[in-house]
């Protein structure tokens, strides 16, 4: 798929750091059915491209995402009402297309593949970010804002629930009551209330914002396995939200049992030399073991 | 049930804010198996009830609540020390007299229903709050604390463990060895302790505090769906404590499903014609995907 | 096993509190898998000797712990690499010779023997501690930090992941944000950023730390109940990471009933009676219901 493969995004790679550009500035960068279904793809492309080392999500123009598109077709459901879809079927019949297209929401298909996603993933906040535009951002690892982001969750306002997985994701972040509070009131955040709350990793000047970015990545990748990258960002997601440390044991021991055979002889040996290291693994190929649930 | 069918609490509804009182001021508001049963009867009944849109709890007198009442009869266990109970007790037999009776903590039965819940729950701490009256606070969403507020988790004092599903929550709102400090020493925090810790969410003039806590209840309540809040409360709870955010997806997809039969269709076309929102939907008739576990 | 059965530790207990300190000065207390054994020996022993209320953790000379002594043998699998180990293989075959020696990471056998203590545990980081070094001390219930302390994830410098079940606990410490971002970069952190994060409790003058961590841990001791203590922390860890609070209240019950029968009823003896309790119970014999997971 070239770079100029997307309608909505823009897909560039430069100094193996993807910058994923949310592309519809007339409209804000809302989100449509189309935009999800690019974004799905991107990241897993990204997640398999070995030249591919950390992902940037940012938006054109002035906004990073304004939400759904909430005039746009496509986003009415297809299923009749005498065939109500339940918890059975969401688990059994998920890729059917009756729920795939007609049920599953589209926030969360983008969601899951972030966190299917093998490289760490920083948000470029550069202006506000609401509904889907701000839940969107918490699977990925970081969100640096700009001084001129606003972020809100404000589904309660149009009478709907929170979705994309953030109900997963907000509370790891900043905490239950916080989560619980700003799904409540709804209201639009400041950076500077994002970053009090624990949202927001740090604020940037507008203009540094992208830089600041590709630089906090180039600390997440420069002489990095690409391979460790990618298994310590799944162990940190799915190790942490098991029942018992023993789970991480497990995965532990594998991980550095087969980074023992690879690239984690190339890490001592560079280390014990004083050189830099040259790493061989790739992220499209990851251990046997993966994934481990 | 009438408003004075408690005799430990005042049941106070007024512009859709009920103000649940814990109302035994001479004993500084200490907790008996009437005050827990009481309790659980009236979260239940509030979850329910249409009226009320968010509760707010606090204290009658200079306390909030002292703790359990340790020179009340009826905290003894019925259980013949020959029939020691087991997890598979808790498990197979939770309801049976003799365990819900005997064996089942009584403040954890007001925590789960507080957790059950289908409103948004405030804590309004006017004074001291030790033991359980710190405990029972923690399913509750958000803590406002008087600057009189004193919080102790004190049970090490007095040889026993903390209950009321206190470890479930207390980790989730402070972190993990914050939580163990505070159970471990024992110790009486003030209310700048609290809020430093991250218990507690903002502190207030005592005569300021109610009607802080009511303005607060407003602000998640005007204008918002019941139904829609009330699935919002559940999902941060239930989806943050599953092992994979695809129980989120699972659940999220629903949750927008049926809001775009309801609620959500009201919300997007109020949005769109900007005037405030009718919402029809009542929280006590959520869509039949609930509850998912 | 006498104080001095270790070759790579002090085990020193005054005053109810064991001192154990990693003592290979000259090697910055580097780890080995001699002092893994010893470590996990040292936890079981302390865990169920009734003189030691509490644990506090050091390290000898200048260092905590300089990471993962890597010019030892012994860090070599045993595996033939055409048995590749998988999940299946950590879950039924975990204590086979094979795997246990050849398979299992050595810090995440130290950091289950921390998790499963009787006893609260507190970290007192006199100086470096880098990879195992900071793992190690995760499981751990405090940190407290020397201004000379150093603490840094560095293992995606050497092209392996983070090990010891340190992606279980890191997230529960500092939130996924902060995880991801300090195990991503790898960089060595200050006492202030580590304090900063929320890794560590509070920054110490070198010359008090260990008796400011002596001091903290009579705080968590002194005219407590052991089995108390013990079930808190255990319970605190185990029921914070369950799915629903339910866990929690399940076993509360069963703690309190048991509590009830024993120190509970000295406790709100000597409670009432205004003098000091005198707890008998002893954490190497718990109530029947543990281990309940």
């Amino acid at each position: 798929m070239s770079d100029d493969a997307y309608a909505t995004l823009r897909y560039e790679v430069s100094d193996r750091v993807l910058t994923l550009t949310l592309d519809r500035p007339e409209e804000l960068n809302s989100f449509t059915v189309e935009m999800a279904d690019e974004l799905e793809d991107a990241f897993g492309r990204a997640s398999l491209d070995d030249a591919v080392g950390a992902v940037v999500v940012t938006g054109a123009g002035r906004a990073f995402c304004a939400g759904m598109d909430l005039t746009a077709e496509g986003n009415v459901f297809g299923l009749d009402e005498s065939q109500r879809p339940t918890m059975a079927d969401m688990a059994d019949r998920l890729t059917e297309p009756e729920i795939q297209t007609g049920v599953r929401d589209t926030g969360g298909r983008v969601a899951l593949s972030i966190f299917e996603c093998r490289k760490p993933v920083i948000a470029a906040i550069n202006g506000p970010a609401v509904g889907i535009g701000a839940t969107m951002t918490l699977p990925m690892d970081v969100r640096l804002a700009s001084e001129k982001a606003r972020i809100g969750f404000v589904f309660g306002k149009i009478g709907i629930t929170p979705e994309a997985t953030s109900t997963w994701f907000l509370p790891r972040l900043v905490g239950m009551s916080q989560a619980l509070e700003w799904v409540y009131s709804a209201e639009i955040l400041t950076a500077e209330a994002a970053k009090e709350g624990g949202l927001v990793r740090s604020i940037h000047d507008p203009e540094a914002l992208l830089d600041d970015a590709h630089a906090l990545a180039h600390t997440f990748i420069d002489n990095r396995s690409p391979v460790a990258t990618a298994l310590a960002r799944q162990m940190m997601y799915r190790n942490s939200a098991a029942a018992h440390p023993m789970v991480a044991h497990q995965v532990d021991s594998l991980a550095i049992f087969y980074a023992s055979l690879a690239d984690g002889k190339e890490g001592v040996a560079s280390f014990l030399e004083k050189r830099a290291p040259e790493f061989k693994g790739r992220a499209s190929e990851l251990p046997p073991f993966y994934p481990w649930q």
